[in-house]
């Protein structure tokens, strides 16, 4: 059962409203890392949990989400409020100025509704904690990302608190999980297949244009994993030469090009008259610039 | 302007009502190819048409559309009524007969809300035109499978009239297309780069396990078109033997597999601990069976 | 700021766990009329409410949405819990059973995600009010229809204390409405158009085949409203008598039917050539049935 | 059956261009209150409706609606003009631009798609009764503020046109409603418990930092109601003062802060190092201003 | 299986970052024309092809638009940079700065998330190659409008490279479809009805304010089809003159208009109270000015 | 660039096709934690990573995902197959039979469509490789549960061998995380507030009808965090006894429960009269049973 207090978790108080930045905000409010998919996150892994301690612990921080929800709606509602009634403050964020009177709503900075398409809820709770690990250090970023676009210092004061919040839940998700004492990358309870386990498949080959190579790591050799190449480890893909724009540097199809199988069925003899004619355009279009 | 009588285009009747039957033909109300869909893409591209001539071809057929929706509706509410009080019948779509009481609402066979990004309206008459013809064979295959999944004579009319109606459309939106005189392949006013427009790229190669193999045909020679090999065409990507789930077949790494860069940052020493522990599991595991 | 007492608002208990009807119930978990629907749009709508005594009724209303929608989730979660290892009970909903192992998430009864789309926030109080009360009515019907599918008497009587309260609550917020003490239909500050505002437009006429007519009705006359008719009121639309399904009946065209403007550009040869061979083709199919 | 009729019902003039009005105007084009959601709700709750003399209302609204939406699309198809090949403009919607070449699609201000989520329809017709005249009392407020935003005389006119018609239908759906004789707060058929159904819970109550507290009011006293109290009353949530950004504040940890259960289970040893060094971090930062 | 090579399919350079420009860019990246939605379109039909020579044509284009994500992502990329720490950049796409760091992301111009819903895959080779000629088509417009709404050379070639693609997979496309040699109009398997499928409904019709007017054309007369007209031919809908903008203009209601139907229920009394109310708050404002 | 060769990285066979199976497999094609969402996010990742070692790795497994989603494609089909043309098959995904013809889409097991919403991507490579473990981690429990739902023995190790593979993904991710030698919890640059950073929030207490209480455990004490306690944590929220479904058991409102503020405004005089309508209703149905 859930209670509200009229007081905020947090006291928030903004200098000058800047409805730009009060739109950006709303990432937080009713967005893909926001507050309120903390809450939904947490709270309904909690109503799922059946370890009553981490159930504890995920009711504890998913209530602490609503709060918080509460909080960034408070200093989001600030700024916005020029939008009720300045026009160039409404060009800002439309739907807020004209179908929600300038008030918050559970959209994000670019008006896309809330979606619980956002949450990751398995019901294992050891993945759910990893999910939730990262769900904090996703909104730890964010946070700090608003810091930076911001001068008000009440703004700033008022995300260093949420942003902090963050750790403190990275923290507690993170003890909870390794007071589970899984074996590492033991997930569920089927094995992966020895051997195969082992293989990093090196799927991504070559040098690109702005020096970017293949590379080896420890994510690919010396934990237990080893590189498998692929034969086509020298492969440049298509012969791609000819798309840089330089002008004059298209290479000849080579000889050699034709494919295995022949397909023999009809051609569409209108296509091939089609053809005749683009033959003739592409002609007379062949000094055209863009 | 609108107008509506209430005299159905088509008079609708069936026999006994098969609510799972019912629930299939939602596609055609509030799926993606359905009547909504084709009365919303024709009349607002309309709207946005400058071609007097051919905006009355466009408001004609998607007004016509809006009376289609109408007809589908009264047959898929004939089949759902028993979704009303019965609960096998609410059982094969729930959210038409709980939230919805039963009656028809703009869902697909798999209750998801119509939504705009179905529509493909750019402005351009010419290629509004090609989506509509796309857009009505899609129609009529959708059509055509619904009649295939009944028994009941009097659906089987009524899809058929509807789905004659999407041929005499195609027809139309064809002609329409084909009155505009443009040259083949011909879209907007910039024309694409000679040469590189002739290029087929053979992206896909080799050959597949169920005997699929590289094809030449009309698509990338003979009309305009040739194909341009990739260097890496007699390639089998990945090393990939070992993975057909055949046992005892996994190929050693080959001995020249290590990648062009070298990473030489930090391993992380928490990792090269979890390998060690890893292992000796896998070890321990090896012989589990899934 | 929220506090969250673990006693539920409401002591659930089923007798046999139904995962059919479990899905039913996700309806007021996730869905369009439920729960957490409700808790949002007051609690947003009372973030965002300057006057302090409707203010408080809405986060009154909106924190006890919360604690329903962990009643209901509790329900749910009992009614689904075979899905966790049984493959029939899994079919009913593969979402909440591959994805979710069986427990609740923010998914409606056909497995579409929750989404602010749902919510009805519009910042000014008395048309918020409004859509209040047309809220608490739906979702009681909603909870009606739930109960009159199950028999088990502890999901019954757990769906009527829910469904109860959502009555309290449309007497709430009809009560803060009627409080507020604005003239009937005066909606915002702007006057409506005197004249237009009391006219009604006939804009469906004509009869039915199922014998649905054109009617008057204190919502079209006698409330200060008077219809306005149609030119076109004796119309009856396309002359569609052909379509019902009786053969032989198709009217020919009439021999006036030329429209106003005559499109005189080109007509496309290809596609006249295309209809000869159409026409072949359809000749030859005449006598085809479906 | 629809028929359309070239002439709009509302003949739209406006002055000088102006796109950022006009991406603002699609929100009733193509948004959550706009008029494809009235002409959709009104006309499948008709489809569906068996009471003939209202379905004749749902049906007239349904279809006026659509001639709204012919309106205000070509109300903003003239303001929107300038997006086809001014860069500026293009940018203040460039989905619609870019994608649509500055014609009217089924977006709203933010470029969201039209989804019929947007919709409510129960197959009740006292409910949907209901949602009708919210629904027309959310979009009078939206055509209200939409003419705050503009100086432009035709534009004004024409949205004042549109704002009218709204009231009517709320005038002619609230006289449909009454004419159904329900007793105040009957909704389906299933009466609500008594006693329970007069508790008004007092879920929210305390003071908050900018005043607001806890009311009684007509909605929870007075009207059947009466008011339920949280044995919490007294209670300010968490201990939340040090949060108010005011430095040094911090209050210490009450002495007798221990939780009922005691988890005695693993810690994580891990977890344990990775806290050492995170509090050696945290001390050398502690003087690190944000 | 796919592999990567890194070399870019065409080398991308800039002059300076447009950040503006990069988000409109973004359309082809994440929208519902751009490269993603090739990818997925053709490759999913490819997957599901079981004609091999079209399912490896299928796979090239699908393939090759893999490719083209990667290089339009990389134009993009130096267009946002800004973004990453300028605030007015910033403002250009809120959901890309904020919570994407300034990179590329799976959404639109308007920050829509890209969707499946976007995709058209029937399983019908015949449909499907109609859909990929649509598409290709669209997208070609889309490149032509951005390569218009930029002066920086290097995205103009890049756009160019792409843009020309479009037309070689367009042409490609045809041929395949010409190849099956299908007869016209012919999708699927079962025929359209005789006579009916050669009637062309004309349900628009009358003159608009703007001078649009009904048309014959070839596409509803002189291709196998002729037009059916409506009896309401002379109709203007609703009797809407007095809903021009021009003061003094109302016209009587005609003494005729009742309708055929009498509704002879109850009319509620309160609402007759509000009517008398209503009228004369009506007069009281009679005179307000908009 | 991408090339595709045409090779399935696994061989696919199944024994009889199961096409509720087949719908269940459409998780890890199109749904949230399925192969395209692992493809796109880590390839997105990818081409936005400045760390070209790591961009390696992402480019690797993202390729290799791509891979996946064809090789679970192949096993889906096979057991939509029935779908094509048996009524039953087709009730089972009517969306899938009906529009796709009985092919792979990307929608998930409950027809909704793939949606970017489901990706992570922030651009802090440190913070994606987070939101990536935590991705395999539910990939793999999801391979797990399909693996329990079958018994069909060619798909059991076709899922084994894509379950295994998340796991060597899940141990390269960890591995380039840690080798990039972060401090704990050390998320972006801006430290959080020390003191606040260690405090646990204790905002759910009390103790639930099912024996769940308030725990400590090591991740509120005992890492460097220490819990703070509500003032209120003795409370049990709302006097909720009554609405245990125990017949008589309504506890009396507390006498001292009035509210601080008073609200003095105007009642309606139309809701006082309502309520006494709807008291005597009441009172009739006092005695009336769900």
């Amino acid at each position: 059962m859930y209670h509200h207090v009229k007081k905020l978790m947090y006291t928030v108080n903004i200098g000058e409203p800047d409805p730009r930045f009060g739109r950006m905000l709303l990432e937080q409010f009713g967005g893909a890392n926001g507050e309120l998919a903390a809450a939904m996150q947490y709270s309904i892994q909690g109503f799922n949990c059946e370890d009553a301690p981490r159930k504890d612990l995920l009711m504890d921080i998913g209530t602490e989400e609503l709060s918080h929800l509460e909080v960034v709606g408070a200093l989001i509602r600030m700024h916005l409020k020029p939008m009720k009634n300045e026009r160039e403050a409404a060009e800002a964020d439309p739907l807020v100025a004209i179908a929600g009177g300038g008030g918050v709503a559970l959209f994000d900075s670019m008006g896309n509704a809330w979606t619980a398409d956002y949450l990751k809820v398995t019901g294992d709770l050891a993945v759910d904690l990893r999910s939730n690990i990262a769900a904090e250090a996703r909104a730890k970023i964010v946070y700090e990302r608003l810091i930076a676009f911001t001068e008000d210092q009440g703004s700033k004061e008022a995300l260093q608190f949420l942003m902090t919040r963050e750790i403190t839940h990275m923290r507690a998700f993170t003890a909870a999980l390794e007071s589970m004492e899984k074996a590492p990358f033991s997930i569920g309870i089927i094995e992966p297949t020895p051997v195969l386990v082992d293989q990093f498949f090196n799927a991504s080959t070559g040098e690109s244009q702005y020096g970017e190579t293949d590379f080896s790591g420890p994510w690919n050799q010396g934990n237990g994993l080893t590189a498998v190449q692929s034969e086509i480890k020298g492969g440049q893909g298509l012969d791609v030469t000819p798309y840089t724009p330089k002008p004059g540097s298209q290479k000849p199809v080579p000889a050699d090009s034709t494919p295995v199988g022949q397909y023999t069925g009809p051609v569409g003899k209108k296509q091939a008259a089609l053809h005749e004619r683009a033959k003739i355009e592409a002609e007379k279009n062949a000094t055209v610039e863009v």
